[in-house]
């Protein structure tokens, strides 16, 4: 019962009982799609995590507190091009009223839909358009419009992320399906999420509340959380889950069981695979990086140090212009007030040495020159000081990213 | 006795008894201008400040060790285009040997001359060329050279940065001349400075160590440190300030004495000019913005908040890009981990409110259209919150900032 499987095309409509849309309420300029709906008939156990951003928006405020007076929802509607953020109290009416008009269109209780936003922060939603769209997109709610909701959740993403896996569960097939978007603004953050980052993941396991809650947290921590593109983070971030049973598999509340294991390691791959193609399409990226930081003296050490190396304008900047550039690494860990011995410290890129004992080392330096013009390469840090390790998923900054930030009013 | 004057051309040789040089030891391929020499013949109160970076260059540990040991000194010797930093044994001993033989050509104690180096980290220093060039240097020192000096620090500077201001202290002319280097990798840190930031300040005043080192700290925590380019902070920051006497003012030893305030009104506002020429001439700078935090709770939330609006890729991109884009500014805010109230929050381009109660307001969106339209403008949040106020000095990342990073190889 161990193989995860990728599915073709999978999307989250791919698990059993969900259907979704993705149309244009023309909320966005372009009239390219720009309202999503998810819906499943069978009560879904859900559990949603979200932006610590002080400014929280108004969709944010509203999931927090319906998830924290309920477990069990049927229906996530959500826009782009419009935030609902730093919009006060009409916001606050503005996305009730959107949960409220799909639920009465859905034919279910109110409280049992949650909303999400993204696009413009500061301006509040045009309420004619999106409630034509809201029937638009109830209308339109097919288990073959799963791709349409990819697309409709996009900003500056160039393309809709999704995908499905599924395996075996003793007699039954489990499926986890999810889709994402990213782009700019995304940066990592201990415990809850934090990018400009919506992320919908739909399940037809039957499991528990609790076993959900710790499995989606611990999957997030080591997949959504483990990227950066800008260091920014915003006021709208949102992960859910809705998980409705409809597999008919044996259901998983033990977080210790060989089930429940298996559940967490097909959502894990799933959100792993969902969190690096949004690195991959971060705004004018052409690298994907991975950060690793090991035998650092904590957990938060090994973090710090991530961090300050995928963050530094001037590691992306290097690594876009094909430079190993040790000296900016070096500069980089040497501000991140860890603690660890500057004469012992290893670097390596891919599994090249560049600097050992502190100090740079010339054996491999051709390889290395080849290595960091592929897109695809490793920066690996032994600090010597302990047993912690983290890793970081990352990317470069370019000219697009600059052109992208200078000339879109997010 | 209370107007500060800067002085025409005025530079490092303004102050009675300091000579200097700049000369090619050919380090810089280009044959650019690369060692300099600050030389007083009568002994010189001196205090040094330095990078907190773990990986400090071998300069600033033998300049930290030879400050802890004594208070007089009368040359540093400085060059660019190598940073002799990740160099082990071998870089501390060639900055002693720097220091050894430039106190031998001055006919001078080793333990008097300081050393200073900025360029790329990991290589070590040609010290063929080197020897050559403190010959060089020597002979060349003179009381006109104070520009070539300035231009043999520079590294991705466009231009020599360099200023002197004087004032009168009863019956006598007290200068105070500078110069600074800077560019990309500048970032500011409470307490030490954090910069790839050498600033070399000479002043003939009368003044105790301990005065000196109480203005100079102060100083540079409303200057040095209030600038702020790409986050990133260097091995190699050092900035020392020399005072020799010569004006033969009265002695400045009483740090609440009106001679002292007037020194330390003098010195803040050539290191504030200093500051600022350094923000304005950063990697691919077109703007100049000054961030204001008002009535924060506590000093360390005005700072928290100020750098995380100045450090801000996506703020950054959009001031660049004409966009005064509050979403942004309120979204790092938000990030920035402080104490306030979101509802409360009022933000400010110029004197033009864009944010009141947490929210946007119109009213004045084409005056502020047109001033950020402008190559310099502020950026003032009211936290309402407290009584603490932080300001810093940044600019933008532009196309031109990524190209010198990713083709300069520091």
């Amino acid at each position: 019962m161990n193989e995860i499987k990728f599915i073709l095309n999978g999307n989250i409509c791919s698990p059993l009982g969900f259907k979704a849309s993705g149309i244009s309420a023309e909320i966005k300029k372009s009239k390219k799609l720009d309202m999503g709906l998810i819906f499943s008939e069978r009560d879904c156990v859900t559990v949603g995590t979200f932006t610590t951003n002080k400014f929280a928006a108004a969709p944010v405020k509203i999931c927090k507190e319906k998830l924290s007076q309920g477990n069990f929802f049927n229906a996530i509607i959500v826009n782009s091009g419009n935030a609902n953020a730093c919009t006060g109290n009409t916001g606050i009416k503005n996305s009730n009223e959107i949960a409220n008009k799909t639920a009465q269109l859905l034919n279910i209780c109110p409280k049992k839909v949650l909303v999400a936003s993204t696009g413009i922060i500061g301006e509040q939603l045009p309420m004619i358009k999106i409630n034509n769209g809201i029937e638009q997109a109830v209308s339109q709610l097919s288990q073959k419009n799963g791709l349409n909701a990819a697309q409709a959740i996009m900003t500056t993403d160039t393309k809709p992320k999704y995908a499905a896996v599924n395996f075996k569960l003793h007699d039954k097939i489990v499926t986890i399906g999810g889709m994402i978007k990213g782009a700019g603004m995304i940066a990592p953050k201990m415990k809850v999420l934090h990018a400009t980052l919506l992320a919908f993941i739909t399940t037809d396991a039957n499991i528990s509340k609790e076993a959900l809650d710790y499995y989606f947290a611990k999957a997030i921590d080591h997949t959504l959380n483990r990227i950066t593109i800008d260091g920014d983070m915003s006021t709208n971030d949102s992960a859910f889950i809705m998980a409705n049973g409809e597999s008919n598999s044996m259901l998983i509340s033990n977080i210790n069981s060989d089930e429940g294991k298996l559940f967490y390691k097909a959502l894990q791959s799933l959100l792993s695979f969902l969190a690096k193609e949004t690195v991959k399409d971060g705004e004018g990226v052409t690298k994907f990086i991975t950060v690793n930081v090991k035998n650092a003296k904590s957990k938060n050490d090994a973090e710090k140090c991530c961090k300050a190396i995928a963050e530094s304008l001037l590691c992306k900047t290097a690594w876009f212009g094909n430079d190993p550039n040790w000296g900016r690494i070096i500069a980089a860990i040497g501000y991140s007030e860890i603690d660890f011995n500057p004469e012992t410290i290893e670097v390596y890129i891919d599994d090249y040495p560049i600097v050992l004992n502190g100090m740079g080392v010339q054996e491999e330096l051709s390889k290395i020159i080849t290595t960091v013009k592929r897109p695809n390469f490793s920066i690996t840090i032994d600090l010597k000081s302990g047993e912690s390790d983290y890793y970081i998923w990352t990317n470069v900054i370019s000219y697009k990213y600059i052109e992208i930030n200078a000339e879109y009013h997010t």
